[in-house]
């Protein structure tokens, strides 16, 4: 057995030597960023020995200069004695994400309000109801549970109303102690409603809800009154799943066995529960009078957030366990608010399409315009949806991590040090940026590398291929083939150059083209083209962020005018929201999910042969990018 | 601390000084007699002290030869050294009770038969279907669950279908491992289904429910066959109750804390297990396989089955908790049946007429006749529903315990040593009576009593007003006035004679008068008389050894055509039973209990004007048993 020592925040954990340094990691708690899920292939473990015996595998990902300076593969190397480790900053999850998402819809005690014209009423899934109750006497002499319901029933119909025994067991005293006035808690739940609890007094003041977006990368919580539908706290932070896995895949071959499933599942609990006792903190409530937790994320995060076997997600023919999973008690699945709490998920159409774009679609509206409308969220996956009143379409493109900074040699998530926003002045001589957080940039995330691509391609150092063809200082031949610096090791926050190279400009249009190509195969099967859709929602963390006109230069998106495109912001998280809110939107968001048609993209024979299309910046056919046409020509001119 | 021995059980317990014998015997668990719950009121705790230091309460409920004898009232004697007690058999419940209810109902696989017209479709509340599942294909991708809903309901609508978290995780590996052969058990369960487990294979042969009839002093079960309607086992013991209270008033008085409440709550689930793992057994089958538990009984039962506070029922105005209980998880109360399997109690109208009287009404087919009919259910307390198709009332005759043979010298439970039949030759020289199973007699039930008092009247011994009128050496004057022998202490199990005494014909008087006055005014309070009841149902477990002409005699019940009476045996087992397999029957017994409206007689100032025109043998006006009036003037006749 080994001493393990990991730096900077000295954690130590004695393992044998069967035990990688990435194991050993995740047993001491530190977080060491993967891709792979610990297979050596991303090569993102990188930490530094800088004491003690190791053995490590040979590998592609590490540098002479790196090998030299003491760095290793965290999930390739093993203690042969007592060691001290490094983890540097480029391999830690560090800080919380771009804090919360701000609200694209506006909540009132009236109404959710949705665009311009749509709205839902206001009714929440959790609702309390104070109930002066006449006493019993000889004339009244109706049981406990009957006085209850009669009075709950005067105000609202109730076709099917339940109530657990814990609770009934309680009600003769406490109708008693409280002098007939008590306070019930009604939940909505697979289409009944159940006395969730029963209160002394009048506490229908304090009814409390939270919504969350469970992201594959991060997790966003909104602390809401249900009464009166203010939102009272907003926070975020990382998905501490991403320790099993990065992507959605590696999470589901991790949770192969009942004790492992357990574990990411309650990775995943502790972060709703940090982030509700922190808001509640914050706002001064009691997590005892939050009743009702309503989530929205993909089908994957949804079985494993209720502790559902994943495996036959990504095994042909991809099925999910449960479209609409049950609303279940929060307790149940460890999610600490009321113990009697309900907790319910924005229903999934199709494995690969799930609650959180059905939030997004209801967010957008689209579901009951005439007009067809596309939708496209990108995030660590792409789902786009197509239709309008009339039908709705959707799929999934594969466009890998590129956008969450994966598969980019000098890649990282939106965190801070990551440049967000990138300029080039003509010539390519001068580069500006801006780094999310205070000081020097470590890496580009999604949008960061949206901007640079196309920074690069408008000033003609880059051609339509995406090979490198202008010259200068800022031009070498690297390891990956010809690279562009962006940024100066002397700038930066670990010392060592910031580049773009073609590998990863290969990468980065691969990635684009399917999500482009994805979205034209869709509106195809329905006999449609770009030009029909009236609207173009973008959401997902990343479009928060997303500068159109250079998306379209680069031919991410489509070249439409300016004014069809929308940004829903996170979509997820305020369908969610607009659910909890609303017995109507919950209803609508359960039609959605049944109304979605998947289309399964992987074995559409013309999705394969005319991807390679727009495997060019913007597309093969530049006929269809006038725009970009135009702007192109002219700086092509310049540059020449 | 003092040793207490008990004999002829031989327990020992170990307690201080403050504990009474009755104490002491209920900690070791040895049952003793008692009907005021260890108030020194009911003289019927009498044990013997054979060694030891006692102190003892003076009590008029001991004779001067019982006291030399070391006779002690358990609840008024606490030891003062280590002591050995003996309790007599008089003071044990011994033995079980009459084993089973026959089934007056006709029960198939298509209908539940009552009476000669009257059916219901046979249709479990729990049932089994085995769902030879399509498996999934890219082209049909449904999700597991919404494919077995889909299944599920391509033969009947559901409406509202729900599942539990614990199944749904189970769903993906155990579909995939059956081949997709899988069966789902579905309960119903307050207006919606709800898949309460599903299994691998086919497995729908094997599905059995449990009736329970819960009386304050028996409890009965029946095993089904859910499929077939076939009763595989029928089983009865003595309500463990008992040990709390004989009665309900005692009970929810024990009851008043909540770990006497789990106690008293407890004890009827353990005789229910007992029931259930018997039937398993003897049957053949495992309980795991048992998936529903129907349960009939009175008010009070029902909320101490499951453990819901009863104080409010004893209190005017005399509220329960629930009319309807919820159908809960029978493992939420400790019921030991499949651990997802279902418990549910047929509703009650009110606190005094219960779910057991709803069942008898069931069964009986009134409240569908358009004829007028009277069904009376004598047991521990005496019920009584008059009604048809339009209306329904109902009432509760505080009876007392004289038929379960309370307040009688010589009184007992129709258990082994009851007389539970008597005839008395003409001149009253010559008694004949027949014993509840093998040996000498202990005492009278309350069949036998009722023969008792009929055959003392018939043969002119008593006169109309319950007074010992004859002579000879049969009659002798008691502590209690004059009594008459029926059986010699030479040929009694406990040596001391067996008399009935003018304190107990009074007592007799009382009750039956009570019963009938009731069911009269009930009548009279909508404008009708015995003459327009056109059925008289008896049930109850009395009723079942009833002789209607002797009941007559007596004024229990009025003198009508015989035709006109008939026996629907343990209404409440029958009635649980048509209700566990039929739902169109759970739905007529939810409209019945809504339909009754309870009668209050004791604010009724007929009932109490007029009640003591009862208090004679048959009625204080002979001209309304014109039946009786022809017997007696004959009999009276000939003894003079």
């Amino acid at each position: 057995m080994y001493s393990v020592t990991f730096l900077p925040d000295n954690r130590i954990i004695t393992v044998d030597e069967s035990a990688s340094l990435l194991d050993a990691a995740e047993q001491a708690g530190v977080h060491i960023n993967r891709l792979c899920g610990g297979d050596g292939v991303c090569g993102r473990c990188k930490v530094i020995v800088n004491s003690g015996d190791v053995w490590a595998e040979a590998t592609m990902h590490l540098s002479r200069e790196e090998v030299q300076a003491g760095y290793v593969l965290a999930c390739r190397c093993y203690p042969r004695g007592d060691v001290v480790i490094e983890v540097p900053a480029a391999s830690r999850l560090e800080g919380k994400p771009k804090p919360t998402s701000e609200d694209t819809l506006r909540f009132s005690a009236t109404r959710v309000l949705i665009g311009e014209e749509g709205s839902y009423p206001h009714a929440p899934l959790s609702r309390k109801v104070s109930l002066p109750l006449p006493p019993p006497c000889l004339e009244d002499n109706l049981a406990d549970y009957d006085r209850l319901a009669r009075e709950l029933r005067r105000e609202t119909p109730i076709p099917v109303l339940q109530i657990g025994l814990a609770q009934l067991r309680q009600l003769p005293a406490l109708m008693r102690e409280h002098n007939w006035q008590v306070t019930a808690t009604l939940g909505l739940r697979g289409g009944t409603e159940e006395v969730v609890q029963v209160e002394g007094g009048d506490t229908s003041a304090r009814n409390y809800g939270v919504a969350v977006d469970i992201g594959t990368t991060t997790v966003v919580a909104h602390l809401i009154d249900l009464s009166s539908a203010e939102t009272l706290g907003r926070q975020a932070t990382y998905n501490s799943q991403i320790s099993y896995g990065e992507d959605i895949i590696t999470r589901i071959i991790f949770a192969r066995t009942k004790e492992k499933l357990a574990q990411i599942s309650a990775a995943v609990v502790d972060d709703i529960n940090n982030l509700i006792a922190g808001m509640a903190e914050q706002a001064g409530i009691v997590v005892n009078d939050i009743t009702f937790v309503l989530c929205a994320g993909n089908t994957t995060m949804t079985h494993l957030l209720l502790g559902i076997d994943p495996a036959a997600i990504r095994l042909e023919p991809y099925i999910p366990a449960a479209s609409a999973v049950p609303v279940v008690r929060a307790a149940e699945v460890g999610v600490k608010i009321n113990p009697r709490g309900l907790l319910g998920c924005v229903p999934s159409p199709a494995c690969y399409v799930g609650g959180d774009v059905v939030a997004g679609v209801l967010v957008s509206g689209m579901a009951q315009s005439p007009e067809p409308s596309l939708l496209i969220d990108v995030g660590t996956n792409a789902e786009i949806v197509a239709g309008n009143a009339d039908w709705l379409v959707c799929c999934s493109a594969s466009a890998g991590p590129t956008f969450e900074g994966g598969g980019i040699a000098c890649g990282m998530r939106a965190m801070p040090g990551a440049i967000e926003r990138l300029s080039i002045r003509k010539g390519g001589q001068g580069i500006a940026y801006s780094v999310i957080g205070e000081g020097s940039p470590r890496g580009l995330c999604g949008s960061g590398l949206m901007d640079t691509v196309a920074e690069l391609l408008r000033n003609g150092i880059i051609d339509r291929g995406g090979k490198i063809v202008a010259r200068g200082q800022r031009v070498r031949d690297g390891e990956d083939g010809r690279e562009f610096v962006l940024v100066e090791a002397s700038r930066t926050a670990d010392n060592r150059d910031i580049v773009i190279t073609e590998a990863d400009l290969a990468n980065f249009i691969r990635s684009k083209g399917a999500i482009y190509h994805a979205a034209e195969c869709l509106l195809e099967s329905m006999g449609l083209g770009f030009d029909d859709a009236q609207n173009i929602y973008i959401s997902g963390g990343f479009g928060n962020y997303l500068d159109i006109r250079k998306a379209i230069l680069i031919g991410l998106l489509p070249d439409l005018p300016i004014e069809r495109f929308q940004f829903i912001g996170n979509g997820s998280l305020q369908g969610a929201k607009m659910v909890l809110l609303s017995r109507e939107a919950q209803q609508e968001a359960e039609t959605i999910a049944g109304r979605m048609t998947y289309i399964e993209l992987s074995t559409n024979a013309r999705f394969m042969n005319e991807y390679t299309s727009a495997l060019f910046l913007p597309h093969t056919d530049i006929e269809r990018f006038p725009s970009v046409r135009l702007a192109l020509s002219h700086i092509q001119e310049e540059v020449a």
